[in-house]
């Protein structure tokens, strides 16, 4: 594993492999299959906000005698260009390909937050700004979720599956879309679907018309699906779907046509107002509720769903930084 | 000790003996003592900015081989909704009970500072932020500052009077208020008082009419005070109170009464800036000049007594790191 | 050495040994000579951004078994206020004297970034933050750049050419001045000056008229450039400076005169435009070509030059590394 970009470029026996280390390293059994990351040096640069990933992060390296560094982008640091052949004389002070290069110095491993612009999917969908500092860093480098794909939460999501369900393969996993304020980015929503899928899961993606994935991403899932003899379907009957669900995953993202848009994708909220996820997408005592968080309490999900005991969140937020230690201690093993 | 949220939680006895520990620690011959410090990950939330407070935690857990890892919301991170019930759809992305659950689940203690927002001194007074980190992170909370109290800072005031004034019951402690350029919270000076109060001595509020400290916190001043057979005053004539002090603890605070009215709060500092704090409030070659800092030269404190030797106030930020070593390590020795 | 703030403050002799010691510790051969880094704590003051200077000087302290500890004045603390006997007033919460003084109580060592201001160049040479730091901190203080230099970087420039060309006295070292889109100081090419004088080069400082360094920097290049039998020259003949060089080091600076004009100091950009750095600039196929980062490109020098292989500035960045190292090691040597 030279990178961590996405899930979408590895197996799903290399994806169950890492969620079995992830669990050992839970557990306490094996604190000794971490020992890579002792005395290394994970750089962080985040070009957007974050709670969970930052801490996650620095407590996965911190947790196995390990030291994060972290540099917000436009805080701390200025604003980076990503374009090549770019005349370098706006706001942009340096290129990645430099700050890539120099971070790959100083650290043994580098991680990238970028979100997706969504003015444009095909350049999103190019996810330049990870491919450009894979490219440039000299060290191995993960995602800590790009234009997307979100890799960290979907290994994340896949240890609550596994967890909760028990063994996954035939059960019946429900990613449901859900209103918000704003359009958001479909990074989340598509490792969540290949996480499913990777764990052999019937797989159900519930959203209105319009808001269909990237194609490529639900091509994946669909392979991952078939190969492990189950089913991957899209509707948008969101009661129906999550009738029978073994765990149902709430999440909004933005409707490809209206980025740019905001009032109109504000109106579209609106119209499906009803799509909050309440107890009653819960349709049995044990069907799990997740969501990656942040979340909008009587927006995304109800109070009474997320006070739940069903309600998986905290667990998923926890499994992040077990599943990043696994992802992070498998790279620098590799490395001398 | 389950959290450390206020000294008013608290016995005169508990913190005397977090500053004799903080003492020890300090003089080099107890490291041992804060041993529970080894390892383990002190998670600090700010919802505002911070010098002191942020660095001296910082020092408090690498001096003794623990880890710190640090959030600004609003920064960093997103901003945080705290209120039950609400529907988010504004500008706060996540609601503090997911945030602080999920942040103690990475972290062994955390610290939350978050300032009055003093637009209402009844919502001030309950402290719902910091209370509810508390309820929700599952695992110790230690207030940073507080809409009501600065706690740390109390336990660095109490030690050092400690240092600068040997036993200190029956001592002369004077707080008086002094102006400034803005309406300033309540929180620092409830928590000297109350180190003064728990230190057994003889403590005198000095403030213009308007400026009457919370009462709740005066009451438990008072107890205190008597239990140790000491007087507690509060008094307009700033003059004959400092005249036979052993300690004046100047500090700048707001008048309730003027909260969201800024050019009325300025005027009234105009009209009181004689209080400002100068050589003539050290009525005794040994009175010891107290202030938690940051403090504004030539507003609150002139610059002849604040370069004057009896002016303790770097002593005090120090105490800062050794008395947030005592309240962490004790913190931390209770759970495994 | 008590404080770290300019190469001007030491002599040639003592800055090779500090090299000497960075190429060891690079090496991997004298890890144990920085053995002096381990456990303390380097805290650092940024009142300006910066990605390089911030990564490396935590690399530093992390790879040696150290601890590093950053505030941002005026995002993570306050804004502060420098100037003797200032009536704080306005919108500084907090003076240097106390700040600096409270965390040398928490650190063993301090870092400090301030850019010039670029009003007044007399204000800027009297470095006064930089200046005022070191007089409070009570401990040793490091400039992460101040007004008039940037001494880490000169380090490692200086470490870089010796790694670079082998032998350096005698060899031909070329500064040259470049376009950009804003004025900026001169602390850069002062210190890569110094850098090259210590080294015992033959200097060219290459500009458009209008463009002098500062005359007690040239002064002492022109001395040490004198003390090793090698010559510092200055012109504005850019082509022919750097015909025969070993070395060219780009770097832009504004025009004294233009402080405060930026326009006109646009539009002389415009004019010089074509002192943008190409591969033509590099007259040998040895020529190394250097510059501190972060680079616009196709403004400063052109993607050709910094694509060339002879572009040696990812490897200067790394250097910052090593002798930040070698020179906090000697530092902290120095102190109990």
């Amino acid at each position: 594993m030279k990178h961590f970009l996405g899930l979408f470029d590895f197996s799903p026996d290399e994806l169950d492999r890492l969620v079995a280390l992830a669990r050992r390293l839970k557990s306490g059994e094996a604190g000794d299959e971490a020992r890579a990351i002792r005395g290394r040096i994970f750089g962080m640069v985040f070009f957007n906000p974050s709670l969970r990933t930052r801490s996650s992060s620095e407590a996965a390296m911190l947790r196995f005698g390990g030291h994060a560094l972290t540099l917000s982008v436009g805080g701390d640091a200025w604003r980076l260009e990503h374009r090549d052949g770019a005349v370098m004389d706006g706001d942009r002070a340096e290129h990645v390909r430099e700050a890539a290069a120099v971070l790959g110095r100083y650290c043994d491993v580098l991680g990238v937050r970028t979100f997706a612009q969504m003015h444009d999917a095909a350049e999103d969908a190019a996810d330049t700004v990870l491919q450009t500092f894979a490219k440039y860093a000299g060290v191995p480098v993960v995602s800590l979720e790009s234009a997307v794909e979100h890799s960290c939460q979907g290994m994340a999501d896949m240890m609550t599956l596994a967890e909760k369900l028990g063994p996954t393969p035939g059960k019946r996993f429900v990613l449901t879309w859900a209103p918000h304020v704003k359009g958001l980015p479909m990074a989340v929503p598509h490792s969540a679907m290949l996480a499913a899928a990777a764990a052999g899961m019937n797989v159900t993606i519930a959203h209105p018309p319009g808001y269909e994935l990237g194609e490529a991403f639900l091509d994946r899932a669909q392979q991952w699906c078939a190969a492990a003899g189950a089913s991957l379907a899209v509707t948008d009957d969101q009661r129906t779907a999550c009738r029978d669900a073994d765990a149902v995953y709430a999440k909004s993202w933005g409707n490809p046509a209206m980025y740019g848009d905001p009032d109109a994708q504000k109106d579209d909220f609106r119209r499906h107002a009803d799509w909050m996820i309440g107890p009653r997408h819960l349709g049995k005592p044990t069907t799990v509720l997740m969501h990656c968080l942040p979340v909008r309490r009587n927006v995304v999900i109800a109070d009474s769903a997320m006070d739940d005991p069903r309600c998986a969140v905290i667990d998923q937020a926890e499994n992040r930084l077990w599943t990043q230690a696994a992802v992070l201690s498998t790279m620098l093993s590799k490395i001398q």
